[in-house]
């Protein structure tokens, strides 16, 4: 490292890796840390839990997507503290890392609301691991559903409950209706299409808040279309192995998903600022914490004003966005403007044929909306092969209902049952 | 069920995917058990350890596979013994499966002659989670030697040994030596290609012992000229977690890699017959261990006559023409006829460049093998599917020296270190 301001990026997700490639013509030495070796897609990350995609069409190594950049540097690590006074970054390989300026990009993971037990039965979908463990979970309940023959356990593992009804949940409870009631009723003898349950839980009083009323009932006739039963209005009380609860209803289901909070990443901590109830770091209106003028928090980690007394929502443009804001201010040296976020638009997709898209004054939903839909995530996926490849993937899935990654992997103990004969 | 004869297979490799498939027209009921829910294609699975290929490429649902087969069924379940006398097999879900014709095809893992304990620091390469700890084991080793200074530390995180000189080893040897010496140098700013290192030992006199001498001499040379250091007639000593020594030599290596024996699944201790040294059941001609009439043993779980004197190799078209001979004699009901193995060539792969085809009297070497053995490779990939996307990612893979699945999952834990400043 030479004499040039070093700027250090904690994360390389959206925010962080969108920081790091605006920054390539600065006069700044970078430093990109994140315990990945790889950039994620996280918004179609529902496809790989639901077998449609595998893990690598959806990420890259981080190290390959910034090859070229000469003034940058990727190291594979996790940290664990930051001393903002001695301006250093500790991390858990026993590295003192010294910066002059400080980017925070470490995003959140879901959040149980205090109730950590629900997460051995009821998993979230934030990393790979995550999304292979609920594609596992989702594929064994239906290989056991098979050979189950009471009644009632099988109905159990037949039920798919999601809880949340954001962007996530709803696109997650979409392809699981068409995982568990169209792609692979014809692999199996015993379960037909109408086996299946798929249950969408929110408390609110519609799906997708964030968008236009009318493109939230959209949203919801879609998904009773696929067969999706939705319960709105609807706190979840208790979570098992084989049971939701919510309120007096107790759902028999081996398969529950969550898609209902998030938490920030413990940025708020180590750099010993205020937060919102989810752990995001207040942030003025530069992306800084306050007193911190060489430190930037941006994407999931920050809590950030949204101009009309609100915060801006967890999502990728945003992240995006601020990245590239933070990393103009660096390279001007210091001269901090205010940032603003520029909509383009707010998308959620339903299934293979639905989406809804709200660009603020048009609102489009179907198969247009589902089509745009595609392209767009496409087109910002990292990497031009990915792109190819997804591409494929999807016309493949589309024209044939398949699903090309239905892999069961790790360790397949199935569940101790009777002893029982099958002649 | 009805009164037809019931036709249970053990395992769902190439041999016992052969005589489901087989029996399709044929007047019996099939079950088909397997632990896993994909058949995979193991010939390429040293890809999907060096990330060349990502696992759902190479592996498909075995449902899926025999969905449109109206008197197969298959169930996911693991066999845990066999009760030849009553005809029952079985499984750890607590089944006890009864079976007119027993067809066992369970297959082998790797070996290590006893020494069990360097498992933890040589992995073998049989099923995809073996594949995927490797490429982990692999890139980890790349990502420390990146910012790890103390230089003997280094380059022992930059040495990969692969221990066995057979087909697997060789392709292994070939494909490591791509990735670490070409594919991402460009990616690490302080790895060059010729910082790495990788060492294949084999203890006999050549490699690929089972080719004629003159294409074991190319298959060297073309592994010499990608750089690997090749060493016979050396037998492994000792493998620690930093070394791996053979005779006097210690090479010290993160990364070692067991493709030197294997062990077939314990066949023979439930059917309670006579097995070979690596505990392959012994079955006459018409694969049939000594006094079963109703049980068939094939693939790599059976050592098999070749007429010679000798065996039958533990091959993929072994396997396959088994399932089919046996299947034939099952739908005829009951007249057996010798087996008799029907040789189409032996390949083997050498990266990118290069690979050996013996025909028997033709033999071949080079690009145009190469060539051959990836159009056959692709050609016998189970699924329309997966051929067109391996196609496509070695195509790309070709003309970019891409590797395209380089994602390390699990948990990423960095060694431990001392304190270090890095300014």
């Amino acid at each position: 490292m030479g004499t040039r301001p070093h700027v250090v990026i904690l994360g390389a997700g959206f925010g962080g890796l969108s920081a790091a490639k605006s920054l390539s013509k600065a006069n700044v030495d970078v430093t990109l840390i994140d315990r990945r070796n790889h950039h994620l897609f996280q918004p179609l990350l529902y496809q790989v839990a639901t077998a449609g995609l595998s893990p690598a069409d959806i990420a890259a190594p981080i190290r390959h997507i910034l090859r070229d950049q000469k003034n940058t540097r990727v190291l594979l690590d996790r940290v664990v503290n930051v001393n903002a006074a001695a301006r250093l970054v500790f991390t858990e390989s026993g590295t003192a890392l010294a910066y002059d300026c400080l980017i925070v990009a470490t995003g959140a993971r879901h959040s149980y609301f205090g109730r950590d037990e629900w997460s051995a039965h009821a998993p979230g979908i934030k990393s790979i691991e995550d999304a292979t463990a609920v594609r596992r979970k989702v594929l064994l309940a239906l290989e056991r559903a098979e050979t189950e023959t009471d009644q009632a356990r099988r109905k159990a593992l037949l039920t798919f409950v999601v809880i949340g009804g954001g962007p996530t949940g709803v696109e997650m409870a979409g392809a699981i209706a068409e995982l568990a009631r169209k792609s692979v009723s014809r692999d199996f003898r015993s379960i037909t299409p109408h086996c299946s349950r798929v249950v969408l839980i929110d408390s609110g009083q519609r799906l997708l808040a964030a968008f236009p009323e009318p493109l939230s009932a959209k949203a919801q006739s879609s998904l009773e279309q696929l067969g999706v039963e939705v319960r709105l209005g609807r706190r979840v009380t208790a979570i098992t192995a084989d049971t939701v609860q919510t309120g007096e209803e107790i759902v028999p289901s081996h398969t529950a998903i969550w898609a209902a909070g998030v938490q920030a990443s413990p940025a708020s901590i180590w750099l010993r600022c205020a937060c919102d109830r989810a752990g995001k770091v207040l942030v003025d209106e530069a992306l800084r914490p306050a007193g911190h003028d060489n430190i930037f928090v941006i994407g999931d980690t920050a809590a950030c004003p949204d101009g009309q007394g609100g915060f801006l929502p967890g999502i990728a443009p945003v992240a995006k966005q601020q990245g590239r804001h933070v990393a103009a201010a660096i390279a001007r040296g210091g001269s901090v403007e205010p940032f603003r976020y520029r909509s383009f638009g707010n998308l959620a997709t339903i299934g293979r044929r639905h989406a809804v898209i709200d660009f603020g004054r048009v609102r489009l939903h179907g198969l247009v909306a589902w089509l745009l839909w595609s392209v767009a995530h496409i087109y910002f996926l990292v990497g031009f092969r990915n792109r190819i490849v997804v591409g494929l993937n999807w016309l493949w899935n589309y024209l044939t209902f398949g699903r090309s990654a239905r892999l069961i992997t790790g360790d397949v103990a199935p569940e101790p049952a009777q002893e029982r004969m099958i002649a």
